[in-house]
């Protein structure tokens, strides 16, 4: 059985002779900055930024379906949502897998939306990969090698969020994991780190968007949502974010926060998102950057619906993921 | 399909009636607290505590063999030793698998200990309880629910280590996910937290030893070894946790620890464990408590090689974990 | 004797009624946000941003007068030097004390800046009040009380530095400290968290600036300085600082950065402190804000020379404080 | 002017040459472990272990001299109280400032205690050195450089705790100014470090006991009262505090804990405390120590009373600190 997991077992390597840091994801191993794209056009890393918007776990088609029309509406170009849900209590609500998968690819169809997710199982990233554009390692995964190296294995983007108190350089050698898979795209998102004040969820290191800038060739946005907790404090901090240099946003946005299943508290209502949007246009602007052009809903972007499994899990990656920016050729053992 | 991964999923559940906590794994869910067994004799919350020891990894059958003879000799009852390592940089020496696997078995049996190994991958689970007497799931997936709930659907003792900033309530609910799959038998382990200086490699946190006294009836040990990194400090700080009140110790010791391909600089060699051993045997008088009892090598406890895969997963769980409420009452100090 | 430190000393106050919170720092105690003016016309809290900047210690008059000629040029409004410095290890530069405190207030002087210094011990607030502007409590002394009784017993605008490792409700009850002496003039400088990453020299915690917009009246300002402890990372993040909403910037300026006697890896050189005031001036516009107001050298503000110890501690502090509620109202963005 | 909070200052030193760290108080700087006795007989450092006890502050002197009496009868030798006490709120208790000195020196004598105190304004040092035996400063000030050299002008001994969020390197380098001004009598004390988890007050770093030994010939003593923040936790910590080689305790007994001002839910009631003592022999034993010789209460310590002011700052301290150990002379530049 060839799965990724195990290519490097069985391998012993002394530690002295090895650099122990990350060949491939540090800034000088390329040329050109990474600049990763979903099928739909939405860019990581380049000029135009990405805004990922959408609830924390989808609970029903209405609800998704609301979400979607609306943050496209308001300008968002990719749709985020739980599937599987990592929760800290198992009493908690853990998502509602592979239907709101389905769900997830039809809203994103319907709205012209990328689709990202969260994957927390090696054994669920072929069946994931079907329906989305882009795969979330969540907080709690960055140093679950396992699932690293399955997401290495494929084609498929990567969102892949810091883990609860990683160093900057443990983060660059998950990173490294993906990359070594042969997955060139690999998008950071910083979401805060844990601290010993509680007055937020978590707390934001919005140093590492100019720090991985050096750093790093890979994109890094940020998801204020999970960092601040609380929906009042997102806007101010996505602004900064953006101000920042930050190539994107991951926001939650929920059309009805207090009835949320989960993370009502920090999620952002329609409007909100939308006035959001309206203020992030000249910041992002004087950052040099852009906000996704507008497409009319149901434009060409339109897809054939899902994605079969006998299309294989290569395919449907390359399909979606065009490491274009490549030009000098990322040569990986 | 059945996998426990899953068995969650699908079912909504509303957060506001169901109290957010640790419903099975807190102090006042039994009647007595939790003893786990091994089948060599081996126990974890008794009076006697337990003494795991060895490698961090497994590198060879002559490193391992050495190993588990001497720390046999010195008083331990359980083998430690890594198969698959989770190693931060992927260049890092991964672990040999399932040939370490046979290794630790066959060094178990042969010097009658117990053993303990750590399992990464929820498709490697069938594969390990093979092998071990015991699960390790390591401070990186102390939230990697897929794998607790895969763990939790055997019968095989688990050791939780803490994660690396795990408050203690999302440590109790880890271990909820593991006992909510049926799974009785789970040790904690507190290994360090990751705090701002780095004079030792991660903050001992011996305050949990009486706090979980306190919250739940499943045992606590501690692995000086991974808490302090540097050899010298494991001595009294393991003295320290065993007269604070832990059920037992993870040590690493190395016959070789210059020469180790993975934490050299925190392992002790044979002579400074031997020494350790006669140190902790008054502490743990002291204590209330008891080191092993020294078995004879090679005596009754020798068994009948590899458990096969036809013998089922179930059956093979079972026949290790027993837990065994300690009708007489464990003394606590 | 009536010094201020013991004012409290022999009053036996028992908790339970005494609400163990900010009562005279939080928002909702008075109907206007607090704006902090010095005497040369900067404001803390009102449209136009106030930016600090100079040398972190004042080396010689050269040194000083050639940064804050630079700084002034550029459109910094207030000038800050270190007379005192407080120092981790006693044998570091420990500042040229009232030397500096002449030195500062002569460049000030000349060049129409505010004088921000620190004052480290309670028996140097009277000598520091005799040359400064506004006196800044740093990292190390956020819960030194008897100092903060002391500046609190005088009537000069006060910035308050957070603690290295202080919640944001410790903070505000340092300020109360400040407060309930009568002193109304506190502006508060978020200089970054310690936490436990390396790659910069502590973690800027962002989300202070909207976080704290709610929860008090008083005005606060960003260090991106000492946070980041890189020169790189500093515009950009006084970018996002002012973008989130910072009522000012606390920024290390030094004509030479490399030959500096404290702090040199962080200062930036005079032609990218000009550079960073370029960028931030539609940042602020964008943020409802202003830059300072450029004022020719040598204008107006031209002042008296030093107060002598005659003017009394007083006249000195009233003079320079006042605290003017904007009666037009603080747009906040 | 010769306060010793300048004298640094005016003293441009390059940092290049002069190596930034603690050249007095590391390990090898004496030939010997400096061993600190106070005038009562009590030694930290010597093979007979201190063991301070006392209410956090002191309230009244019938609570002090009940309190006194009854830690002295369990076998303490040092009595702590607060009378001058830093607090978070303005609001909260503050101390009853010299009169809770005076019962300090009144209790203290009776029952033959050492007396430590804390003290935080340096205009304060001159006074407090006339009643206690031993200066204590607290975790805010670790930091408060002109405190450090004001304690570090006298002769009496010094109870340095550590930092809130202070690393090892700092904490020594704090040592090092109390040093540098010719007070050889330093105590470290650990009592827990800041961190991310509110299970208990603070997070208590047993590994600096040994670790310290290594590092420093100074004393290190262990306060698992502030460590923890719950009585139930302080017994199992301060055994596991001496298991671990440290060379005494600071406990807060308080006659009453539930009507203490200050900290009441982790101080022990009397009988605690005197069950503490009961089980802390052996393990004193076992770590090659012993406990306080128990004394007659009133026996030949009884003191002259209150040392005057005439006696003088140096012949007040001189006659309580001797530094035995120093046969091969530290010359203190």
């Amino acid at each position: 059985m060839k799965r990724p997991g195990h290519v490097e077992a069985g391998r012993v390597e002394r530690g002295v002779n090895v650099p122990q840091s990350y060949r491939l994801a540090r800034r000088d191993s390329r040329g050109e900055r990474t600049v990763v794209h979903l099928r739909n056009g939405a860019t990581f890393g380049g000029e135009e930024i990405a805004i990922c918007a959408g609830p924390c776990g989808v609970e029903s088609s209405e609800q998704l379906d609301e979400t979607a029309r609306s943050v496209a509406d308001a300008g968002a170009n990719v749709l985020r949502g739980g599937a599987y849900k990592p929760r800290t209590s198992p009493y908690s609500f853990q998502g509602l897998g592979e239907e709101a998968l389905k769900m997830l690819r039809d809203a994103g169809d319907r709205y012209g939306l990328g689709v990202v997710t969260e994957v927390l199982d090696p054994r669920d990233v072929e069946l994931v990969t079907k329906y989305a554009d882009m795969l979330q390692i969540g907080t709690r995964n960055m140093q679950n090698f396992p699932l690293l190296r399955e997401v290495g294995a494929t084609r498929m983007p990567v969102l892949l969020k810091r883990g609860l108190s990683a160093t900057v350089q443990e983060w660059l050698l998950a990173a490294e994991y993906v990359l070594l898979g042969g997955n060139e795209s690999v998008v950071l998102c910083e979401r805060g780190v844990r601290s010993f004040d509680v007055a937020t969820r978590n707390l934001l290191d919005i140093s590492v968007v100019p720090l991985l800038e050096d750093l790093t060739h890979l994109p890094v946005i940020v998801d204020p949502s999970h960092a601040m907790g609380i929906a009042r404090l997102v806007p101010p901090i996505a602004v900064a974010a953006i101000a920042a240099g930050a190539h994107g946003l991951l926001i939650e946005v929920h059309p009805d926060p207090p009835n949320a299943l989960s993370d009502g508290a920090q999620s952002l209502d329609c409007a909100q998102f939308r006035e959001l949007m309206r203020r992030l246009s000249p910041v992002a602007e004087f950052a040099g950057r852009r906000l996704p052009r507008r497409k009319p809903s149901g434009d060409g972007v339109a897809n054939a619906g899902y994605r079969g499994s006998a299309a294989g899990e290569e395919s449907a990656s390359t399909a979606h993921s065009e490491v274009r920016s490549s030009s000098s050729g990322v040569k990986l053992a």
